[in-house]
């Protein structure tokens, strides 16, 4: 039983207070399935060129990441480029360019669309939906978005959504999403549209989980340095969904309980934490269980009463 | 044994987009010791001009609170006028009258001298010095200060809360007060001018902790509506320090325990929560402590996992 992740895989180039990457492995699929791959196994579903290269190749496989749905087309993958802001809570992208992402069709191999867990990275709504639809039997299927697609293209996402168990997305998207400000009536709303998890990321302050008559806040955790926050957003997707599906969670039937959902919510704010401490995914390469459930602790100390 | 409180009695005219009120009690000193009513026995110390108007008596009385420093002096109240912008998150002064305020030079009654406990409203850290020195045996000190005094009064106020053993500002102003733009990083420094507990508010998304190695995150109450946020800064005072009082916490002796501190924080945050629920002090007219207890535990019930 594995989580299916779709999205990108990218080359990043990222300018921080702290220092500068000139190109190096990015990408939401990415961040997502090596945060994921530590509850759950992972199979993704993305696009590269054929300037790949086979240490990130290696890096994903070191992780038991199953890349039977990595599809490699010639031309070059996926770049993009940025720079943070002092305090890095704002970031000017410098450039996009989508290569052979421009023409990504997701198309999951045969064994995948018999999985149960399927996590849908922010890419076209769409697209996301066209996945969905090839699921023949999925117990939990939710993903991410953007302003871009709420302001754009409402009405295909709001379609997509209405198929999703989860979303995740930021406070300012749960606010353009749903036209409320005030965060609970914008959740309200927002669970209307579909998904009856609702997860609010809010970056430094934390998250905050929507189910039912259910509220969870979970804190940011308090970080003496951010290196690069670049992934944090996609790595909380990845903890969330992957500690669901490690424990077998069933959200139709009603499986999904309180208490996973809150666990799930504080792993995936550890492993946005993690992603933080060093530049793109560098922090993958050394982390173990062991830490994360070491943090997963030290959240629980910082807000019990 | 009563917690002393020194502050602005004031009238205020706000608006919200919830109304308007031209002419309402108000006042960092009224708000603060309303809320620690609740907890503990309150005296305040501030000044009124002959306008203050019996019923305004009267409230502060029927929550049991000392009166004698109270002192009425020939002239108009204090008064504060502002407006709110549509999602609260901002406020411009429109009218500052000082009036019988301009003047006003804390004299603690004698009987008030000897009390243990002392919180301090923003008001000019000269002064906030003034009333610390007239305490003959402080078991807990603190109090509140903002950006104005941050920037000009830089040298008072360091010497002013070099004497306190407990600090409240909000996030900017720590991050001011420290030239630190990481929380912990600001913490850490403003922990070494000397408050030993210092909780840093961040409006709608809670406030932190942060005492000796200990960290503890609450998150904002969740409201509905926000009818009228004047005055829940200093309700969340009011409900720290009564509640800190209440228990009879002494700060010097290390009394004070991390499981205090942080029921302290939740019972400051229950009663600003409480402030935004109608016009001004209008809350306080019903509130009752098992109102108050119960959205404490709503407060584990939004944090436990």
């Amino acid at each position: 039983m594995s989580l299916i992740v779709v999205g990108s895989v990218a080359y990043d180039g990222v300018e921080t207070p702290h220092g500068k990457v000139d190109r190096m492995l990015g990408g939401a699929c990415t961040y997502i399935s090596l945060a994921a791959s530590y509850f759950t196994s992972v199979e993704i579903v993305a696009v590269v060129g054929d300037d790949f290269a086979p240490e990130d190749t290696a890096l994903l496989e070191g992780h038991g990441i199953g890349l039977a749905g990595l599809e490699r087309v010639p031309g070059k993958t996926f770049f993009w480029q940025g720079v943070y802001s002092a305090d890095m809570n704002d970031r000017t992208t410098l450039r996009t360019d989508l290569n052979v992402f421009a023409d990504f069709q997701p198309e999951l191999p045969a064994a995948y669309r018999s999985q149960p867990y399927l996590l849908l990275g922010n890419i076209q709504p769409a697209l996301q939906r066209s996945v969905r639809a090839q699921m023949t039997r999925p117990l939990l299927v939710g993903g991410d978005t953007m302003n871009y697609w709420i302001q754009d293209y409402r009405e295909e996402l709001l379609a997509t959504i209405a198929e999703w168990d989860f979303l995740l997305i930021n406070d300012g998207e749960a606010r353009m999403l749903s036209g409320e400000s005030n965060l609970r009536k914008a959740a309200s709303k927002i669970v209307q549209m579909g998904p009856r998890i609702l997860v609010v990321k809010r970056g430094e302050h934390g998250a905050v989980l929507f189910s039912g008559d259910e509220m969870f806040f979970a804190p940011g955790f308090p970080l003496e340095r951010v290196f690069d926050p670049t992934g944090a957003s996609d790595c909380f997707a990845g903890g969330f969904a992957g500690y669901l599906a490690g424990q077998g969670i069933d959200a139709p039937s009603g499986k999904a309980c309180s208490a996973d959902l809150r666990r799930a919510v504080i792993y995936g704010s550890v492993m946005g934490s993690f992603c933080c401490e060093r530049f793109g995914v560098d922090r993958f390469r050394t982390l173990t269980r062991g830490e994360i459930d070491e943090r997963f602790q030290q959240f629980r100390r910082l807000t019990e009463f």
